[in-house]
């Protein structure tokens, strides 16, 4: 069984939930995505659809927390918003954010999985605000505002089938951190 | 027929919504939570279960819509972020917004309801913010902010099983608001 069937399984669920979240994907549907061979699922993933799915998040979400790390907080929070609207956009309005499609399916299994996720995007957003002179507390609730308004903003995007407001929310969340964070 | 067992399907399908989805929700189910006969189905929604969902979205949108008409800019932003939190809160985390599960859905049948009660709200904002000084585009990407933000904070804090995010926002949008309609 090749090595890569595993990882190309885990990309493909995340791609299947960020279109259709965790209910509505099965592990057939996986295996048509990723092309791996049907004995992959249980030889990969012996705890079934849950396992894959608590890897395919974990997995999405570090590498979504790894883009958010390093750079200054207008700029990190101008890849987040922008990273979420290209992919969006290019899927013709059919790929959301793999978290939030599951957090939504609320399926009690995951649920760890996706407080998980939510809060590591938080965290490596505060790093940033906190470096860029944000005290402790306004730091969280500044992290909080920007996943927010990210995911409530995909979801407007994605009903109206229209990018504006990702552009909006851009705007706004430019301007207040440029008040707030003066000394950045 | 009872003349009042139309609205009880309209209000049982919004709280089952709200707590689960359009997907995960049942005719059946909306027949137990509101206590009408069985034939008041097809008998007050022809259209079946799509007909039914459309009327309890509109008439959830306008509620909401019509709670976010009047008041200051500051007074209407706290009011949708504490009534969202409230009910979230007082559900154990169990009731969200009956827009943003019916749109996670992705039932073709209801977009357009759905990108309509979303439009209400960012319109019903916008005014306020209008009034209160806004240009209209900047209106607009404010409105756009504000329902974004609450809707994700609503996720977050069902995910999390915590009012912080939504906490936070409140504080946050408040903020901004005061910094960007100063004339107040």
């Amino acid at each position: 069984m090749p090595a890569d069937s595993r990882e190309r399984m885990v990309r493909a669920a995340v791609a299947l939930f960020r279109e259709r979240g965790y209910a509505a994907t099965s592990f057939h549907d996986v295996l048509d995505r990723s092309e791996a061979p049907r004995g992959s699922i249980y030889h990969h993933f012996p705890g079934g659809k849950e396992q894959l799915a608590t890897e395919a998040l974990r997995w999405y979400a570090g590498r979504v927390a790894s883009a958010l790390a390093g750079q200054s907080a207008a700029d990190t929070v101008a890849l987040f918003v922008t990273s979420s609207r290209d992919a969006l956009v290019a899927s013709d309005y059919s790929s959301g954010c793999a978290v939030a499609a599951v957090a939504l399916d609320q399926e009690p299994a995951l649920d760890a999985v996706v407080a998980e996720a939510f809060t590591g995007w938080r965290q490596a957003l505060a790093t940033t605000f906190t470096r860029d002179g944000a005290t402790t507390a306004q730091a969280r609730r500044l992290a909080s505002l920007v996943v927010a308004a990210v995911e409530g903003a995909l979801m407007l995007a994605r009903a109206e089938r229209s990018p504006q407001p990702l552009d909006d929310i851009a705007r706004e969340l430019r301007s207040h951190l440029d008040t707030v964070l003066p000394g950045r």
